[in-house]
């Protein structure tokens, strides 16, 4: 059998609730499809680990994931205790550079049994997939402060983009398009706003799109990208966008299928060089932890698609993947509900739920 | 009679056939509430222009605009002749930075007849105002390209922030919630991501804020932020947001009520040592343009807008807003309508309209 080795990585709040659910459906999934999970827990990468190391991992957590294929990820963040910023620039950001998890795959899909926020949407309107750049762009701690703490402040930001960075994530997002039914492609920019870097990135989409000649590549400035997530949601397929402007389309994406509670995502390093991060697109939700009561959904999901990435090119994971998506579908459909949709089902009684059915 | 010099700039497209609009109602406006308007046409800040003189304004042009009160503009770009960038750099955010129109005020709000893209929101529901720093941000052509042509192409893009741009916009958007009857602010921020300009902008945010003990000051990263402007819209009263953010959140706003064909702004020099310059959200439309069917209310709402800070502290002013925004409603509620709400009106049919409730 093949085996996998994971990491687990629960993190902080209801990372820590999510985590045992997602992790009992991909255990079902693999025993069901014939593959082998050799999961390793870890309790790093989250505010407690900084509660006593006063850092986020260990000097040598590259060393200790040598050899994993993939990191299960619940959710980092406790800002009553980290700053944001520092819990994330020190691990889920830091994974995500370090191991160049250059894409960050975002699916955003409309599921009966689930309200739709847009009026008169039903499953099959909404239904694209995200491609985010995860590594670079406007995420710099590059820049700094003039005149510090004067009334002449002025601060500098930058962003940085790469041809190497930005190619590979727009030949990415082409071949995906490429291999889907529509062959669409929408190019979020900001070109006539931001006047270095984006028309740079779209003459950078043009030069990647024209190796693509059968895919239509629309190019859309991110204000009215926006606004037709909401007016026009029919009209996408696979959306690529700089790190900044996915993070922003991958949250209102979801938003448009009713909550971003379901949102799954994939960081990968396609080469396979280092390890991909599979987790949900929610935070560690602070305010509602403690009472099992967060919808694990996201997290099964975002295993479904570590299987299918892990198995690639063999038939196991994607049976694997549709599987656990088809289990969702059902319990979105028939219930048990968690409490955001309505129901009274705990996270765990979701998370058998759906694990049985699979 | 009170008089205000107005220069009427209506720039491409669309700008040309709701600019007459917009004028025949602020005309009858001033009419019925004693004041009057100078107005003089200006033909540059256009493609046009460019066409004949190879530039989007002249040499000149702040000198010929000297002792204007205000800018009424229709829209900018034709990018079949002109780049989106150059039109747009040479005209509108021209005007923006060099008359120093720090406020880009831009209401969002949902009218009884327009049917709402959200499920189950009705007129109240949505209705607060997004305002948008104007003037610098994320907005440069600041940065260049290192190793140009190459593969190892590298684009480095600056934004900048002073304190004083900052502060006087959290500023402005403070007093603003200060005088509502919520006295809520959402200040915009994705300081977990962009590390060097947002957590100094959170810090500003908090230093302004204390001024304010009666506002409730919530920030909100971008990406949920905007989910939320989908999932929970009635939980905003007033919003500020840096330039790039503030652009997406007024379109995304409007979206959520329909049609970004509606949504005004005001990009105001609050002092009043420049003029302040009033135009639609939307753009120039060249796919509509020629057929006298694009809807004129944003226009006409920009107009009000203008009436309402020319004349701010005399009450005919604030009556001639209330009324052409009374007009509006009214005809939105029994029409006519133009095509984009499912109507057959003209462009000047629904001016007419306006113009004679008012
Ligand atoms: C046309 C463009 C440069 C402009 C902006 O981004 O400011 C427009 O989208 C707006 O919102 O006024
Ligand atoms: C927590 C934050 C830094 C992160 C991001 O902005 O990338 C999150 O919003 C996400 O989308 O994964």
């Amino acid at each position: 059998t093949p085996t996998f080795r994971i990491a687990l990585i629960a993190g902080d709040g209801i990372g820590k609730e999510v985590m045992p659910e997602g992790l009992r459906v991909v255990q079902a999934a693999a025993e069901r499809f014939g593959f082998e999970l050799d999961c390793r827990t870890i309790d790093w990468a989250s505010c407690d680990y900084h509660a006593q190391h006063g850092q986020m991992m260990p000097d040598d957590w590259k060393e200790q994931l040598q050899g994993v294929d993939a990191l299960y990820f619940g959710a980092v963040g406790w800002p009553a205790t980290v700053p944001d910023h520092v819990s994330l620039w020190g691990s889920l950001l830091k994974f995500r550079r370090e191991f160049d998890q250059y894409i960050n795959l975002r699916p955003v899909r409309l599921f009966e049994g689930v309200p739709c926020p847009l009026a008169g949407r039903r499953p099959g309107d909404i239904d694209y997939v995200v491609v985010r750049e995860n590594t670079e762009g406007e995420y710099t701690s590059l820049g700094g402060v003039m005149y510090e703490g004067t009334e002449r402040e002025i601060v500098i930001q930058e962003s940085v983009f790469s041809r190497h960075g930005t190619d590979r994530v727009l030949r990415y997002a082409c071949e995906l398009a490429n291999s889907r039914a529509r062959k669409h492609l929408t190019v979020a920019t900001k070109s006539n706003g931001i006047a270095i870097s984006m028309p740079w990135w779209d003459g950078r989409a043009d030069a990647i799109g024209r190796d693509y000649p059968e895919v239509t590549v629309d190019k859309q400035h991110i204000d009215i990208l926006s606004a037709r997530f909401v007016l026009q949601p029919t009209r996408f397929d696979v959306v690529v966008a700089s790190n900044l402007f996915g993070d922003i389309l991958s949250d209102l994406g979801p938003a448009t299928t009713g909550t971003i509670g379901l949102a799954p995502s994939a960081n990968l390093n396609p080469e396979r060089r280092f390890p991909s991060l599979f987790e949900p697109v929610h935070g560690s939700a602070p305010d509602i932890y403690g009472q099992n009561i967060a919808n694990p959904i996201a997290m099964i999901w975002s295993g479904a698609l570590m299987l299918d990435f892990l198995t690639q090119g063999q038939g196991a994971g994607r049976a694997a993947h549709d599987a656990i998506l088809g289990a969702i579908e059902a319990v979105l459909r028939d219930g048990p509900r968690t409490r955001d949709l309505g129901g009274t089902a705990s996270t765990t009684e979701l998370g058998m739920a759906i694990a049985e059915r699979v």
